[in-house]
């Protein structure tokens, strides 16, 4: 009855077969996941090629950008993909690839990867996703019980409640500080008298109503590069995103916050939401919660905690003490593919009041009726994934006490990598772990000790090679492809405030021993020592440093 | 060296283990993995429960806050799992399954699903997504193509430039909306003399700069609702989304738009863009795009096009023609998990000009450095998974000729359906399919004739009552668990534009027979008899409306 379309080397038959029969157990595809199954970091470590190819040649094998008009046998493209795509990506498990925040995962959350993938749930209503709706209330439920700690009525009483959302699920930290910062917005900007709210009728009209000359949102001078983006997408404008002076260890001034929301309310402009840093993106510190809250509830602020990253140290009971205050935050942001190890794409957002979120709910004709329990109303994404499964699936299996074992042994193997850094003569430690992020730099000790000693121009031309020492070791280290460490540009007290380029490492990795942190210094030493010129150029630097110094 | 925490039944060797020994073969998990691998569909029938178990039953399997204390074997909680959840999930891939815009699945993507989230790459930048970089730009290379049609030098220059973006690769069609309205936004207010750009400066100075009282987009009344969340979200107000008329056959009237861009000017509202809808999630039906880029063209609008689920018709060279005029937009929304078959998370935005996302590129000091091809400075979201991958083994293994049949029998098939109701005396079919998607609703012959007959508040009076049948029988089909179509409410101009409920059917799954779509007419005639107080009362007013026609 329906009309056989006949196309070359395609016909519906052998379409209708790629949808019902699936590959054989000899097929490559099944073999390559069999062995991945088995080994995945066998599998891996076969795969992926150690030695670094330039972009460049890479991007040849991805050049064309034609939809091909002949299939591809499954077999076939499976090894063209293991060729010029897995063999050219990134060994994020690796237990010597310590510059990022994505780290090993447990092994049984691949297989249940799969059945979700399969089951392929929409959550933006519960006709297509039904249980996995109130396993994502559940989730929520969960981190919000985390943070706030509320009691069994409260959670009886709201998680499960159509009309009230104790946070969001999202695809990451981003969507999640957005949809924070989306609520504060429209909460500060609400409806009253005539004035029917900014979500109706648009910032312009609101700013008018209020009479703002301007919005803001504080920050310290740490915050993720994600709140500009937030900023301007809400319109409030990035000059909106006000940074705020940190102390000595990256954490935020309470007095400097109060006195720029001074200012700003005396130039007319709405202070609206203040955002705390617990574990900032680039040296892991947290910002003095407790205080920053005072602060917000003095000028009436909604208070943020963006903790993408650390928040997952609320595990541990040995730790959580680190994000003190964070249960006086109108909302948190947690991301579950950093330290609660599930893949990526599992962000969330809570909230402390179960009706913070009516400020942006939305419905629909045929979906997100008022009344149903549809998770859509309260998202900024519409259809998702079902990856709370993964998050629930980890919570149970690993369990509280487990995810403590975890955040403890990253926090002590910072603390002991610390330690050895600053055991050696020639690295200097630029900031101390307060969770499992700490960076430093190859000094040789002779020019730590001109460094100290020089003064004006001398410092800062001897600061800017070792700059360059830096960046040149940890490019040549990621290019041998055995170890990663990443790199970014701190400001630290020490140096006057010089921009300082510093090894960065997050050890979240369960894998990575004290065995490989010694090799890891070991081979940027070397590493160093493959640069002559520029040796030779430290070194002279320091020697007119003291020469200097001497005929003082 | 490191501390040895000690918890009960926690430690830090047994956690060792969940990250690097693999499930055993004999293992839980392992054999419903591979049950699941050997035959989806039987896994599938086997696990979900047919039967619809009331919502507030489920939810009392998720309702506990508290995050667990003791560790749960794998193999115990694969088997909750299975019980509470998968048993308890939607069959989104049932061929009697219809009412849903998500399908069946090609089995070749569940065995990649897991290579990818075992790859667990980040794609917000090359450092920890490498050849994953240039796949993506490749994949949106090959949408823009499909879309533009540019020539090969177009690609070869841009689709890897590092200061230059094809598109957005986000997981849904909703972000993909928002970025595509967000860089209409921003180039609507960009920089001019002192003004430095809504970006920069925030919503309230643009909107003095220009000297506009408001700013507006412009869709069809059958837009989707994610518009509105858009406008909220980019601080336009959902007064901002102005809803144009639409013709009988649900799509947008060029010249109602012409007149509201006319009417909007005259109030000094900025009509900054205007969407075309290619598939209405209501109906399916596709806007005459040529018609509003002329109109674009002449107001300097931007054009954007939702084709999230229609956009999949440009791979049929027999059906691309109903979108004619895309190529015209400046950006286009396409959703790979709606009718190109990807599991759910992978929305796109393609933009016509290399350069449009200027308008909203960032960067930061440690990641999207300027310069760098890191895909993060040109999407909303931050971290992302590698997606993108599927869609390319997908493009390549079932070929644009296999998209195309798949396309084909879609269509076919509906256009067999429409005829099948038009051939049942009670049946009405609401809406004709212009592609796979179309909405009818059982109504009683003697009804039709009452309904054709009758005016006034008799008519209103049946119409309702025929509403409360179509929702009856729908809500009934789908608890059976054995079929499933979708409702809406339409107000179709034969009816005068009453409040109609009606069915809804997406016929994109490549399974579902001919056999399969007879018995779905049966079931719902079957289960309009279980109402027989509604049935009555519909027969009554029937009556009525003759007997007050025979009187006259």
């Amino acid at each position: 009855m329906i009309t056989e379309h006949k196309t070359a080397d395609v016909n519906f038959e052998s379409l209708l077969r790629i949808f019902t029969v699936p590959e054989g157990p000899d097929s490559t595809l099944t073999q390559i996941e069999e062995k991945l199954s088995r080994n995945l970091n066998e599998f891996l470590r076969d795969h992926i090629v150690a030695e670094e190819k330039p972009l460049r040649d890479i991007e040849k094998d991805f050049s064309n950008a034609t939809i091909p008009e002949k299939p591809e046998f499954v077999s076939d493209h499976t090894q063209h993909l293991l060729d010029t795509l897995v063999s050219q990506s990134v060994h994020t498990s690796a237990p010597s690839f310590i510059g990022h925040m994505t780290s090993a995962l447990p092994y049984f959350l691949m297989p249940l990867s799969k059945i979700m993938i399969a089951l392929n749930q929409n959550l933006v209503k519960i006709e297509t996703s039904k249980a996995f709706t109130p396993l994502e209330r559940q989730v929520l439920g969960m981190l919000h019980r985390l943070i706030y700690g509320r009691d069994d009525s409260f959670y009886a009483q709201w998680m499960h409640s159509a009309n009230h959302s104790l946070g969001a699920f999202c695809s990451g930290g981003t969507i999640a500080n957005i949809t924070a910062l989306w609520v504060a917005r429209n909460n500060a900007l609400k409806a009253q008298g005539d004035f029917q709210g900014v979500e109706k009728e648009g910032l312009f009209k609101a700013m008018k109503h209020y009479g703002y000359e301007g919005l803001a949102v504080l920050v310290s001078e740490r915050g993720h590069y994600s709140l500009k983006k937030a900023a301007d997408v809400l319109g409030i404008g990035q000059e909106g995103l006000v940074a705020v002076k940190t102390d000595n260890q990256n954490r935020i001034c309470p007095q400097a916050l109060a006195q720029r929301i001074t200012e700003l309310k005396a130039n007319n402009i709405k202070p609206f939401a203040v955002i705390g840093v617990a574990g900032t993106t680039e040296t892991g510190n947290i910002d003095p919660l407790q205080a920053i809250a005072k602060v917000c509830q003095q000028e009436n602020c909604h208070f943020h905690v963006d903790a993408a990253w650390g928040g997952a140290t609320l595990m541990s009971n040995n730790y959580r003490h680190l994000l003190a205050g964070v249960e006086l935050a109108d909302s948190v942001t947690i991301d579950a593919h950093k330290q609660l190890y599930i893949p990526m794409g599992a962000g969330m957002v809570l909230f402390k009041q179960p009706d913070a979120m009516k400020s942006i709910e939305h419905h629909a004709q045929y979906i997100l009726r008022k009344g149903s329990k549809d998770l859509g109303s309260h998202t900024l994404e519409g259809s998702r994934s079902g990856m709370a499964m993964l998050v629930y699936a980890a919570m149970h299996i690993i369990s509280r006490p487990g995810y403590e074992l975890l955040i403890d042994q990253s926090i002590d193997k910072a603390n002991y990598f610390a330690n050895l850094i600053g055991q050696q003569e020639d690295f200097e430690l630029v900031s101390q772990p307060e969770l499992c992020l700490l960076t430093y730099r190859y000094v040789p000790q002779r020019a730590q000790n001109a460094l100290e000693k020089a003064q004006g121009e001398h410092r800062v031309t001897l600061n800017e090679l070792i700059n360059e020492l830096t960046k040149f070791i940890q490019k040549r280290q990621r290019e041998t492809g055995k170890s990663f460490v990443s790199r970014t540009r701190l400001n630290p007290a020490k140096w006057d405030h010089l921009n300082t380029i510093v090894f960065r490492v997050v050890l979240a990795n369960p894998l990575t021993g004290c065995d490989i942190l010694n090799h890891i210094l070991q081979q940027q030493r070397e590493i160093a020592q493959q640069a002559p010129k520029l040796m030779a150029q430290i070194n002279h630097t320091v020697e007119q440093i003291f020469s200097a110094d001497n005929s003082v």
